[in-house]
């Protein structure tokens, strides 16, 4: 990780390994044929315990965004309650899914950088419905908040139990605590390039049996979304269209790799990659924009003081090798943001540190040479139990 | 191409180029950044060369149904009168995509193997109407008849000028003459694993003026395939949605290969491997799907015998590292087909022709060792003028 080699710190898509970035060189197969239908049963397992679900896990060939597009068009009606829990951009655009394709969609909107409140959602319910749905996002990518899924979910299951519960994991599962059964959610995404370490193009989604019932009778306009025509595709080892199938090889060796780390260890090195970047960015003058309590360890966003453009500083950053991102919506050239899922360790923050320093003092800003990366190592050695 | 390297006959995905696979192993870049913008107004500046247009083309993750989808979705509204001029299941398919999303459609079917006729579309024109939109494709993969679209348009444009012209070339467009601005076509749609020789994953979509003017009214739900985002996302070398960032990789490689071929010697070749399959198939004792008139030189279809067993035949072919595609809804089990669009040369149709023989002589059909080969060689030099 040089200035010819960048450290990739966008919260996707995420770097790939070596050896899953190798895989993407794959000669074509059939993708009607026996070796494709091994290769998505394959991934189709592992994904599931990733998911830690018995439910049915599906795979669309579309960003991310397609997916949440799945999850409400396979599902839902025009005219369904739907409650829609957002703190951020990509909550936002769950919200507008459901709108656009005529859903009587209830917005709950959180002060970005703030996580959703159980009590509150309870609430919400408790004025209206019957709710058909629920909308939550477990990582909010736009804001670096992880939202207590687990709580909300309770929540909803009390207030509203019949409400099916829909939830973006896409920035945060795979690689923080995610239960998907235990939680009772019914239909989870995630996207190919967050904690997965894969390019782009594909989406995943499980879905309840709870869910497939809803299916039988949902009425949103849908062809290429429409996860019931996955489902029997599936169950012969197939796609209902062409699937992206490079991506798969990749999709393949990644989990290969992400079962022999286990997710416990998976879990833990996303703690620590996560606070070392909190200690670091904060260590060099930083203001976080995430509420402490709820900030993800998948991307940390961090507010641009008022004199420090982003323009000026960005291209300083990629000068030295270092690749993060910008604000997104009314965030936009007011923070910046720092991936730390999937591919990452603690020693490619400590990278992403050095350059932030060296970058701050070309820019004449009071920074103590080797202070954050000191701070972000010893908050990395501390999550893994390793320092006091 | 043997038993370890199969020669993979299949109407996409296609086969890929060594240079092209390997560009599928890069690592990743920030798909917001100044390089990912280098990267696509690259590609999109190529593929208007091979569209033959002037109009905007737009890339959308999503195998070629999605890009379909996409163009009926971005342009029409729910009741809108559309002709779907239909010659088999892809066609089928484009009519369902806009009967789901509510538009009042006519479909206009021809028995599988015939393509499409000017006159009779002409004459349904007359029948009703007024026509929002014509959905016509240009080669029908799962009959292998590629149709007359400069005809079929001329025959809309004389009968219903107004009428969008909206064209599925998923499996055509790259690799046998086609001409967007010249014909006159609205909506033009391919994708990135036919004879483009790159993994699924993207497909294309060109836009004319006229189209752009239908997107502002259009009422049809849609957010993914919302072709009015991706080309506001791509006047700042964006996509909408994160894009397929391996496979646009492995497009810019494939698209200066294609450069450095030229069209005319592309479309040549097609040529010849189209002649030197549909010779060898029928020396072979096959009889032909497609209307001879109208025979795709990317794709070409065969009847089965009664008495020979699909799967065997094609455990037999596998076995021998010909992989070949079966036939699709109503013809499953009745035909086969044998791909030949974008990485492929005469050379890989004579080994497929070699597999055939071997095979059938193994099952005790009577077939003259050599003969097919030899019958392909002849057709292919034909074409090319080498031989009388």
């Amino acid at each position: 990780m040089n200035r010819f080699e960048p450290n990739l710190r966008i919260p996707g898509p995420t770097s790939l390994p070596d050896a899953v970035r190798e895989a993407g060189a794959r000669q074509m197969v059939n993708h009607r044929g026996p070796e494709f239908a091994v290769l998505q049963n394959r991934i189709i397992d592992r994904l599931k315990t990733f998911f830690k679900t018995q439910n049915d896990v599906l795979i669309v060939t579309a960003a991310g965004t397609g997916g949440l597009e799945s999850a409400i068009v396979s599902f839902l009606s025009p005219g369904d309650k739907v409650l829609a829990v957002t703190i951020g951009a990509f909550g936002d655009r769950f919200a507008k899914i459901a709108t656009v394709y005529g859903a009587d969609v209830t917005k709950q909107s959180y002060e970005w950088g703030k996580a959703a409140e159980p009590a509150k959602v309870a609430e919400a319910l408790a004025a209206g419905g019957p709710w058909k749905a629920v909308l939550l996002t477990q990582n909010e990518t736009s804001t670096a908040v992880t939202n207590p899924i687990a709580e909300l979910a309770a929540a909803v299951k009390a207030a509203a139990p019949d409400a099916l519960i829909l939830v973006d994991a896409i920035s945060g599962l795979g690689a923080v605590p995610f239960e998907t059964d235990a939680w009772g959610l019914d239909v989870v995404v995630s996207g190919s390039q967050k904690a997965w370490m894969v390019a782009p193009g594909l989406s995943f989604v499980a879905v309840s049996p709870r869910a497939w019932e809803a299916a039988a009778v949902a009425k949103m306009p849908k062809f290429y979304f429409d996860l019931a025509a996955h489902k029997t595709s599936a169950e012969s080892g197939q796609t209902p269209w062409t699937p992206a199938v490079a991506v798969m090889f990749q999709l393949d060796v990644a989990l290969e790799m992400m079962e022999q780390e286990t997710l416990p260890e998976i879990w833990k090195r996303h703690t620590a990659v996560g606070a070392a970047v909190r200690a670091g960015l904060q260590t060099l003058g930083f203001k976080l924009l995430a509420d402490p309590a709820f900030a993800s360890d998948t991307v940390t966003g961090a507010w641009l003081p008022e004199d420090l453009d982003w323009k000026a500083f960005n291209g300083k950053l990629r000068k030295l090798g270092l690749v993060v991102a910008g604000g997104q919506g009314a965030l936009k050239g007011k923070i910046f943001r720092i991936g730390h899922l999937g591919h990452v360790t603690v020693p490619a923050i400590l990278n992403a540190m050095a350059v932030l320093e060296q970058t701050l003092i070309e820019l004449d800003r009071p920074v103590k040479p080797g202070a954050a990366v000191e701070a972000a190592q010893v908050a990395a050695l501390r999550a893994l139990g390793l320092a006091k």
